[in-house]
């Protein structure tokens, strides 16, 4: 794992960069990369022409033109769970030229382990996880971490100017494996989204007489339902510690409330 | 259940208050209390002597010296779990006048219970409970909440004196029922204490690549650690609905985990 927030010394170039799908996350990340003079693509199963057209990016309706198009990036913004089927519906044949694929998925073993099993063996492949978005990244991206394995690397001048979108932003640059962020993230990001969901489940709302964590449990709640239910079974189902941290979670519930009722016994004898 | 922030029109005047309890909670208090220029007593099973002495207090070691004292309000500052144990030691025979008994205490019909079992017919009883603490009043009070019952009062003039210390710091005056706090505090309260220790029993810790909600679920665990064991079960041990909010936990976490097992299958069978 190593940690950078310097500007590299590359000299980093404009990129033709494709996006595939274009949600809430990727039209985020799409609006900075506008800015600092990229040249966006965009592909989806939505049809978002119109918010493309009003953005000044190409939307291809037709996937395969898309491929055609000679990106520099191909960047996966779909879903963790409608990725397999995305990649596989990919006319990878149309591609023109050995292709940077990179990914911004939470979970990362899971697209890495597609990405390898579909793509060409000429392509490299990036797997990247902002640890930010829409609401934490509203006022920039400094400081904020950018997660990135360079899984299968050849072509340096690309990856590190696709890299350089994020350390130029002022982002903490931190290379780390796949496998360890899903294990790091299975305890912090998922164990972060249970609680959420578990607090809105219980329905958990302000009171007349919150006190400061409560006020945090219910900022957490909110936040967390702001955010699909698919991205939260992707981060359990595409992520194979997830079990582990969920069974972690029930484990510490029950020692909590053994040692209340513990508690309870003994004052019941006093 | 009412509101008010303005400051009473009632004249208050300078109280003698004798606390009984002076752990870091009857310090916090004591100190704001000294500044407004009440005489503070203390007495407790623990020696307070030399720390009351550099604060200008009087500490009493002898319990029947304290009730004979003619305090003006008598202030339960100890802890929940040994509240019934305290008061049953009180010689409230030595007390020489009617007095008020106010307690600050989590949780409210247990003080409530427990006083107006104990205390003389003619002594006053007013149930508070200030929702700040040392952590999140360090920077003064005001617009923080003060909940309070008038559950037995007859002498208006030194209950609105006492209520003025917290009015007069800018307190939002909250008054509302023992039993209706109890029953918002165990879905609150009660409920954030219970995720910081389950969080503690868990040994998360900060990461590499927290996210925003992931720091805020760090800190509450480690500002419910800094409170005492003792007084996360004495919210669950003298609040009688606190079990049931436990059980709506376990339940939210079950429904929870299921949704996310039923998506599991989901996948699988694609």
């Amino acid at each position: 794992m190593s940690v950078s927030s310097e500007h590299s010394d590359v000299a980093s170039r404009t990129l033709k960069i494709g996006m595939v799908g274009f949600g809430p996350f990727g039209q985020f990340l799409g609006k900075t990369m506008i800015r600092q003079g990229h040249l966006l693509r965009v592909t989806s199963r939505t049809d978002y022409s119109e918010l493309c057209a009003h953005m000044g990016i190409s939307f291809f309706r037709d996937i395969g033109a898309f491929f055609e198009a000679e990106n520099d990036v191909v960047l996966i913004c779909t879903s963790i769970l409608s990725l397999t089927e995305v990649v596989r519906s990919m006319p990878l044949d149309r591609l023109k030229r050995p292709t940077l694929f990179a990914d911004v998925l939470s979970v990362k073993e899971h697209p890495r382990n597609v990405l390898l099993r579909v793509l060409p063996e000429e392509s490299d492949v990036l797997c990247t996880h902002p640890m930010f978005g829409p609401q934490s990244g509203k006022d920039g991206w400094k400081g904020l971490t950018f997660m990135y394995d360079r899984v299968r690397i050849r072509d340096e001048g690309i990856c590190s100017s696709f890299l350089h979108i994020f350390q130029s932003e002022g982002c903490r640059m931190l290379e780390m494996s796949c496998e360890e962020h899903d294990k790091v993230a299975a305890r912090s990001q998922f164990i972060t989204h249970t609680i959420g969901r578990i607090l809105s489940e219980m329905e958990i709302q302000s009171t007349a007489i919150n006190t400061k964590g409560f006020e945090t449990l219910i900022q957490l709640k909110e936040s967390t339902v702001r955010d699909s239910f698919d991205l939260f079974s992707g981060l359990f189902v595409h992520n194979r510690f997830a079990q582990k941290e969920l069974q972690n979670l029930e484990l510490a519930l029950n020692k909590v409330k053994q040692k209340l009722v513990e508690k309870m016994g003994e004052e019941e004898q006093d």
